[in-house]
């Protein structure tokens, strides 16, 4: 066997907002793409720092040996430019590079409502607006083409990415009624690098809590999306378990006719036979273990009870997959780069 | 204040079957219950051993301090028998107590099932047929008088207590559509004292797992037991979390009227208001380490969505109310004790 | 067998400072304390609050029905009192309880030190100086008959009580050479109930992490408190580990003759042999688990290696035997109820 | 910035042994190493199973679409062949290979003691006799001359890693005492693949246990090779963490002359200046997480206590420097590929 690689030009990539989880998990995995080079990392509280000092993890990588965070985010200049700022903050910064004809990825809750007011009411913030410019709920698996001609991307919320892509097929189909319950267990990680009482060891550990039961804005995300594919009541209710990293979502949903877990098996390997990133579990249940660092979605589950509700269960790394993995995923696509490129690590198992 | 306490016969208790986690919990417990006395328990594999040498953290009960293992079940003489064996044992052990008179609470499934043919088929087992004496359902909160009354009580799986509490309100008072979900997160010392590929630590720890997705024998146990105050349809699939005690169940149903959230509040409250080791939470979410060690189900959730699903959310030891707790709860009553004595432990949070 | 208890005044107990985990487990512990009442409860930040508000898992306790978090320490009246409150808070409180003739447990580092330039240097606080009463450091194993006589007792640190318990018997043998090594692993729940980046579950979890690795405050504690009974010179360095409750303690010291593992274990029952609260493991490893909610100090290992290091290895609960529990042995002591009264549990194992 | 490869030959590789946690590990990291190539991989349980099958975390790998698992180790033909088989196992296998002139790199402790009859007595298992090849102790950063010109490398254990990389410096300076002592505290997954009670997840969770206290087989790898390069009596103790990966190591050891914080990290630092794998903390403390999943060996610490204790902290991950990672390593060194090949991962944190 042989294998080559040819010459390229790398573009540049910037990170607003580089400190936080989903900011240190992109250098991560852009440490190892090939057709990029990050040159531009901010942080209003870091500035000045080196990256190995905020992210030591990172220590050893050639790639950032100069890099030092920036805390004016006009300094920054760049081909593709992620935004993982908070919710609310994204609407300021986005415009200003998306007039330059960058390129943006935002991976704030910002861009992923086309009714604003649906953004507002369960943002609780005031929306300033979408910019003129062609935006993409940056889906890969039911989305790609959009995302191909988009210059702004809005990146999926977590529960969102593992929830839909857990179902899709079935809504797709019409094969099940229109109420379906998504029961998520997530990580603490996505909580974010700041300590709260929600985070604290203690109150974590030993524990799994199910919180903001009915009134998740992650709700009506996964509801407008699966409706633009079928029709959809969702409900979601979301447990907070002691674990770092990783979504699984149980879905549960009643079919309307009477076909076997094969036959589902059969619907899924149909509906994502070619994505990359989906990998179908037929006669064994996904583990979190197995996506851990990883940008795959695995589906399972496939069983059907005697009162006719069928499981479905997806697993997702939060941060990658559900984050940063996906929002390379949807570089990748936007600059016709390999959809795989920077993304090929393998679950670490155990 | 003051307090008293007055002269009393101790009555005498065997356990069967000791050296697993519901024996030890049994141990644990009636060290400190006031009118039982442990006179026999019961082990073939540890016969001869004291019971310090296999429960070391009972090192130090004076009221243990004589007590060893013995092999032969047929030397034990007691008034009342604990029965912490494998399902399929107990029904070979339990006739020869109930011939001589000995009250009998079985923490098998053994005696669970009115129906044996439902039995037979979930655990794949031939039952040897139920005995004439008479037998009851041991969740005390459900089914007091009848325990009161029996020779036998079969004391109820952990899952089925957990879910069976947080929805009997709603299925009494006919609130709901037939179609109940129940999605449970159990520790792992569910799983019993033997290592197992399901209990290797690398497999448990940074995963939570959905197993026998929609063939849990715990299903029709609750399916029958609810259809007793209602009409229910069971959907049930259980996940191991990486913790070591305790089971939370979320429950998903739908209401057939629009009531709010305060009005469910008030009917759990109603349905529960005497009852000692039922908490009703009605403005925070319960978490498992408050009833950790303890005999309590703490009910939380109540909350409605814009589908008109409702959440109700239970907490229980798996060990402790799910199992030792409540078989001791059941002896007090067919006893004659305070309900409560031996089970005042409190929550060890955090 | 039978049973009997006798008609009892019961003291009254106030804790200043209940909102925090030492608190907290004071209430749980005296929930079942035959001898006292607990009538004050204090708290700046709770006050006017019921305690099942700020303690959900107390809930149902009879014993505190009635109990509100009061603001003013000043308005106090109790014939003991536990301070509960933080290093330097301590010793503006507590004068004011000793003037009045009333008797007080301090769980803080303020009056732990005869030698004021010595906390005054690790603790970085301004000391105003020792009350005219009889102060006791508050270990009953090692001190029991000045416990009985003082008006004040400075409760032990959690690190010193697990590490001065481990290797006593062989100090006040002279067996070991001056210089021990502790190398100590604790829980999270040592570091308070307030969130800090120390206590934030992704930074604990699959982490286990050396601090103050030379210069933690606790190192002058034991090594002055041995030195009453030998000569030793401490080197401690403690550890996070990713648990919520317990200190593991590996203390290394070399022999200075050459005696066997079973003439250590002989020096260690003959030097606790009666003492209730520690309890020797000869042939076993002692476990966290066995201790768990317990006021247990199990002490085990007793290994010499080739080169002539000996290992010791002690076991507690960092909030019982390591603060609330061990205070309240102390409160028995001072008041001549039972030693052990309060304190029965048994570890929450598994 | 460009960047550019050259068209490569494959090397030809087998993994004798390959369906426990280090034939994983070797699995998941020549995934992505660009000069070799994995032709067979061998277990007698799981012969004829395809690798996703038996590790299903792999799916999506391209490069083992076509791999199934071998039974006969006697039809393997490799140019380079890792055995990850027991101990004494290795011993009946790798003697096929040598001869037949194909390069061996032995995971087990087979070949890591020249003096047999220490093996012998630490393994309790008779020992066949060291083949008359070059064989070299497979710790690159002590011993890369040797590992250059070895037909078999012993790769270290995964304790012995860790340990020696802590203390070589201050060993080779000669400035420390003889008696060092090496507290280490690992994961889980050092215990293998199969169930045990040592692994059972109740038993681990919420504990920290020491185990072999002073008998560890690992104690005389560290002695005999820290004396080749110095004069050092080791004491070693382990404990078993609550965690999946890592071993954190605390070298305690007393200095013999007065040097500081300071001067140690330079020692440190020029030591290991040129070192790829070995991450110097010279002012934040290493954490298990930062290394996770790589081959980094991550060392910080450097503190000395009044008592002229000086402390240094390592952290590994067991399942990579411990052992798969460093295997490749030593390939990369004995096969003249570039050393950090296919060893670019980024630690997983959190």
């Amino acid at each position: 066997m042989i294998t080559k690689k040819i010459l390229v030009m790398l573009m540049d990539v910037a990170i607003v907002g580089a400190t936080g989880y989903t900011g240190a998990e992109l250098l991560r995995l852009l440490a190892r793409h090939d057709d990029v080079d990050v040159c531009y990392i901010t942080s209003r509280r870091e500035a000045g720092k080196h990256v190995f000092k905020v992210h030591p993890h990172l220590k050893g990588v050639d790639k950032y040996k100069e890099l030092y965070f920036v805390g004016d985010v006009d300094k920054v200049d760049a081909d593709i430019v992620f935004t993982a700022t908070p919710h609310g903050v994204s609407m300021s910064v986005v415009p200003k590079f998306l007039e330059r004809g960058v390129r943006v990825i935002d991976l704030s809750g910002d861009y992923r409502f086309e009714d604003l007011s649906l953004y507002e009411k369960y943002y609780n913030i005031k929306h300033v607006g979408l910019p003129d410019v062609k935006i993409a709920y940056g889906l890969p698996e039911l989305n790609r083409e959009n995302i191909k001609k988009a210059q702004l991307v809005a990146n999926p919320g977590c529960f969102p990415t593992g929830a839909i892509l857990a179902i899709a097929p079935l809504v797709k189909e019409g094969l099940i009624e229109e109420r379906v319950i998504f029961d998520s267990k997530t990580g603490v990680s996505g909580a974010g690098v700041n300590p709260t009482e929600t985070t604290h060891f203690p109150n974590v550990n030993e524990n799994i809590t199910p919180y903001k039961i009915t009134k998740h804005r992650h709700a009506p995300e996964i509801e407008k999306e699966l409706n633009k594919i079928g029709r959809v009541k969702v409900s979601f209710t979301p447990h907070l378990a002691p674990i770092t990293r990783g979504i699984l979502t149980t879905a549960h949903a009643f079919l309307t006719e009477d076909i076997s877990d094969n036959d589902i098996i059969d619907i899924y390997n149909e509906f994502y036979g070619r994505e990359f990133f989906v990998r179908i579990f037929s006669d064994d249940i996904p583990r979190l273990t197995y996506v851990r660092g990883t940008n795959f979605c695995d589906i399972g589950g496939f069983e059907v009870d005697c009162h006719g509700r069928v499981v479905v269960v997806s697993c997702i790394d939060n941060l990658v997959k559900g984050a940063s993995g996906q929002a390379i995923q949807n570089m990748n696509i936007m600059c016709g780069f390999r959809e795989e490129e920077g993304l090929l690590d393998i679950g670490l198992n155990p």
